[in-house]
């Protein structure tokens, strides 16, 4: 997504070899009708694939996949991070490694929310190690739903997220792909929409 | 907003006289129509206020606010709850109690995405007591900038909430306010849009 890739390079920060702050259009503040062409782009892309549900992580993946829901004119469903063990009729958890934070949560879903034979577009802010993505697809599967994709903002190519999932048979659908990255410079991969 | 109103009959859950479950529309799973209607109903009464930016708490108020901001076309900036003190440069916190969690949070914001001179439609998806609005429009002034209006997808009018914020000069805009409710059923005041 070259308007995407434009913004990054424009006011996205590289702090090092690692850290990307893209916090004045896509966490902390949010540029809505870039949000909208992300949500237009990655609806697009999964037009074929008989999404029925966008499920998605809080907060930050919230803002694009409400925009691709409703491009797609499906519900969103936000998987909750728990500090701790929810005990509780009709809810699924997984432990998920956060490496920005540097601690552990529960993703939390609640099953009624996802029913079996759903079709599941997957998005997320970001990929990187792909520890999310893995915890929330296995939530999703558990409820007896599939996959259909994942869809990513920004993809860190240069980490292993990518070939984890798609190891495992996942399509991944990313809209920029930063393969490399330090003090004051950004290059991308070809993305995948 | 009748069709909110319409909504939580239908499919919100009076578990008592003071908690209302709207977790398949709203909080778990949002309904992408209905929450763009929200945002365009919003949006149309504030109209008039010069909104220059639209405001949240992460990670319930995020969907709705999203859907404002869009129809504004303006920037949507979002509070994250932090769970202790953060001392950094141009990062201003201020605590809120939640009754909810029965904790409390750091409500934070990065000054840099609220300027002197906004004027700023502060969205949250409930309002009771009116801690967490309260603390956001600290936050809002404290940067600089006036709080426009708070628009509120389901007020509880049957709490102190709304009375603190228009004590203080605040304008509420509630799409759905419950008067009363109990196990089967839920009663409505007069919404303000």
């Amino acid at each position: 997504m070259k308007l995407l890739e434009e913004r990054i390079l424009r006011d996205g920060r590289a702090l090092n070899a690692d850290v990307l702050l893209v916090d004045s259009f896509l966490n902390n503040q949010v540029d809505a009708p870039l949000m909208a062409e992300v949500g237009r782009t990655l609806a697009e892309a999964a037009k074929d694939l008989g999404v029925t549900r966008v499920v998605t992580i809080e907060s930050s993946g919230i803002a694009p996949a409400m925009m691709t829901a409703m491009t797609l004119n499906v519900p969103l469903v936000i998987l909750k991070k728990s500090a701790s063990r929810i005990l509780q009729d009709g809810v699924i958890q997984t432990e998920v490694f956060s490496f920005t934070k540097n601690a552990a949560y529960q993703l939390t879903l609640k099953k009624r929310f996802v029913l079996p034979g759903d079709r599941v577009l997957l998005v997320d802010d970001f990929l990187a190690r792909g520890e999310a993505a893995t915890g929330a697809s296995k939530l999703i599967e558990q409820a007896g739903a599939s996959v259909a994709a994942i869809g990513i903002v920004i993809e860190k190519a240069f980490q292993p997220g990518r070939a984890l999932l798609t190891e495992k048979g996942y399509k991944v659908i990313s809209l920029a792909r930063v393969a490399a990255m330090g003090e004051g410079y950004i290059e991308f991969a070809e993305a995948d929409a």
